[in-house]
């Protein structure tokens, strides 16, 4: 069987196309600046790189390239479309609706467009998506995998903000919680290679990217995550502030006239590690800088690194005490002087790094020291199987 | 040495007098509703209380008021205001100009006015408490104790937002903190019962009123904090909701097309525990509804035990461990059930609760059991007194 999977933002497109039999992938690659003139895709297949610029309008043009690649003569790896057996759609906001991935129905689209209220840029990007596909790939099976549905477990005690319970009622205002399918992929791997059932284990993932949110997984189930009712909450990010005092936001928006709108682009954009060193969104560029000794670089990470292991120690709470913690996603996975940071603010918890093991970059390794009373582990996170996985368990029937 | 104690709000008048040979409370009192046509006084004295209805337009006939109740013929403390050697006036808001208290000159006045920015309630109010006490008794020293000073030691890393940097340089948004006087004064108490060097603890102090904040206090300094820019930032409180994904001011600003002042007010007053119950900000009210099977009240206080236990291992990071933690302020010293909720969820770091000790209300006492791994206390609060002996000791010369 073989899986397509697609990730679409609002200007871009992003597909896997995966065989399932060994879960490789055969081809993938990424259409940037889908509606604007200068729109161009990266196509990869064995080591190889092909971009092609080519104008796509819309969605449905971006979609029709793709399939020309995945189909050419000269380097496609299916003859025709018949071979791809189904399309798994990545779907930010699942909202209250959807605690797990679905077969796209009349009425599941019907669904993630009520959603979108929540979502305003990226549900909208998938429904192009899987339009665009339903036009040029009538009667394929697909399926929808939502960001949010592995956190659908987490109590109402903690997900119910503490405002005005009718916001809740009239609106949904709630923690939602985002990289569900990250989430969900390394808390399971981590159990397999610790060779222990996962209903015995309390996790907790740290996926640390661009956007980075943290979950705490007991039992296999997501228990509690920071990110909230918007991919802006929680930890501090790259770009993005996290939580904050919401006093900030008023405050700032009547002393500089700004609206929500302008608010909302400041602190997904301009804040974070970013705002407060001045740098760049760029973790790598900011640990150079603090290297060089830039003070607000150096200020920067430590306030990342206690900010995290902060929040590490908040889901110990959530689960009465931790096993295992795990560094997921680009930062994650790469960037060991941020791992190292972290954990050394959690030595108080009997966490001890192995410096040795914490030098490897982007490989399934556990960290920890010999005697440390909790398990270090990084483990490179893969959504796209996830969601190749749910696709073809839901249509291979 | 007898020091007179003022708390003035926008419309409000709280007095201590209060004899530093025994620190003894002589008198004390509140003015409400100043400004307004039904305001009144009531006056505490050996046990009486006498309730004066008397319209007080300005702060400045509160204090004309407030003197005549002091030195009464029948129930006045004091002969005439010879007797008062000092005045000390709690200031909400210090910013980064006042680390201590100081005696009050008119560039202390100038330093409180450029404060108000970041306190438009709060500071106008001791300024007028302050002019009031200059023209009524002029010439007594007067000395300003600031709920923030005691947290300038907390380091940049720990006080700077994840926002643009520029709003620090240009409008002073940081962390400032705020319950200084009661943190710092529960902090050195737990010390002299501990009977140890203060420099040797790491003390978590909880002071849970209707507003309320952690501090992490470590060697006798604030280290970190949970109150941030304003006192709205945080834990959960009773109507106030701490910290949030700051997406949901922007969000419910344009759901509902409201103010920055309006959505201050929903976030201040109709927030907490109060939002999520429906119930009301008070949490003795919450804990009734909860016990006769209220849901929604059930919830809050499972919200707000998580949250504050939470921000407790928050604080345990900060200082890599913790040797005691203490409850102070209304909530703190007297609901013993959100003491032994808030202790439960801490039980994986060896906090465990004497449960009969914790029965006892506003009273300093362990409440720990023999084998915890933190000592626990509840240490009932004297903000007054801190403003009285720092007054004393900056005026007694």
């Amino acid at each position: 069987m073989k899986v397509l999977v697609l990730n679409c933002g609002s200007s871009s497109l992003k597909y896997q196309l995966i065989n399932m039999e060994n879960e490789e992938v055969m081809a993938k690659g990424v259409y940037e600046r889908i509606g604007q003139n200068n729109s161009f895709i990266t196509h990869k297949v064995n080591g190889e790189k092909y971009v092609i610029e080519k104008v796509a309008p819309t969605h449905e043009e971006a979609v029709s390239v793709m399939i020309e690649q995945l189909t050419n003569s000269q380097y496609g790896v299916v003859k025709s479309l018949d071979e791809v057996n189904a399309i798994g759609h990545r779907v930010v906001h699942g909202g209250e609706k959807f605690s797990q991935s679905v077969v796209i129905t009349d009425e599941v689209i019907k669904g993630i467009e009520e959603c979108s209220d929540l979502a305003p840029v990226h549900n909208p990007g998938a429904l192009t998506g899987i339009r665009a596909c339903q036009k040029l790939m009538p009667g394929k099976p697909m399926v929808a995998v939502f960001d949010t549905a592995f956190h659908q477990t987490i109590s109402e005690e903690r997900f119910l903000y503490p405002i005005p319970y009718h916001y809740y009622r009239d609106y949904k205002i709630r923690k939602y919680g985002f990289h569900g399918t990250s989430h969900s992929y390394v808390s399971k791997r981590v159990a397999e290679l610790e060779n222990k059932p996962i209903e015995e284990l309390r996790t907790i993932v740290c996926h640390l990217g661009q956007g980075a949110s943290l979950c705490a997984v007991q039992g296999g189930k997501s228990v509690d995550t920071s990110m909230g009712l918007t991919p802006l909450g929680g930890i501090i990010m790259c770009a993005r502030s996290g939580d904050l005092d919401p006093s900030i936001v008023t405050f700032l928006m009547k002393k500089e006239n700004i609206s929500s709108d302008e608010m909302d682009r400041i602190l997904n954009k301009e804040s974070g590690i970013y705002g407060i060193s001045g740098v760049s969104p760029d973790v790598r560029d900011i640990e150079k800088e603090a290297n060089q000794g830039n003070k607000r670089a150096e200020l920067s990470l430590k306030a990342y690194d206690l900010n995290i292991a902060q929040f590490i120690a908040k889901y110990a709470v959530s689960m009465g005490g931790v096993d295992n913690i795990v560094f997921t996603a680009g930062v994650g996975e790469n960037q060991f002087n941020r791992r190292k940071g972290i954990c050394d603010n959690l030595e108080f918890l009997g966490v001890k790094i192995d410096d040795d093991k914490n030098q490897l970059k982007g490989e399934e390794v556990e960290i920890s020291a010999a005697d440390s009373k909790i398990r270090v582990w990084v483990i490179p996170t893969n959504e796209e199987l996830v969601i190749a996985r749910d696709t073809m368990n839901l249509t291979n029937r």
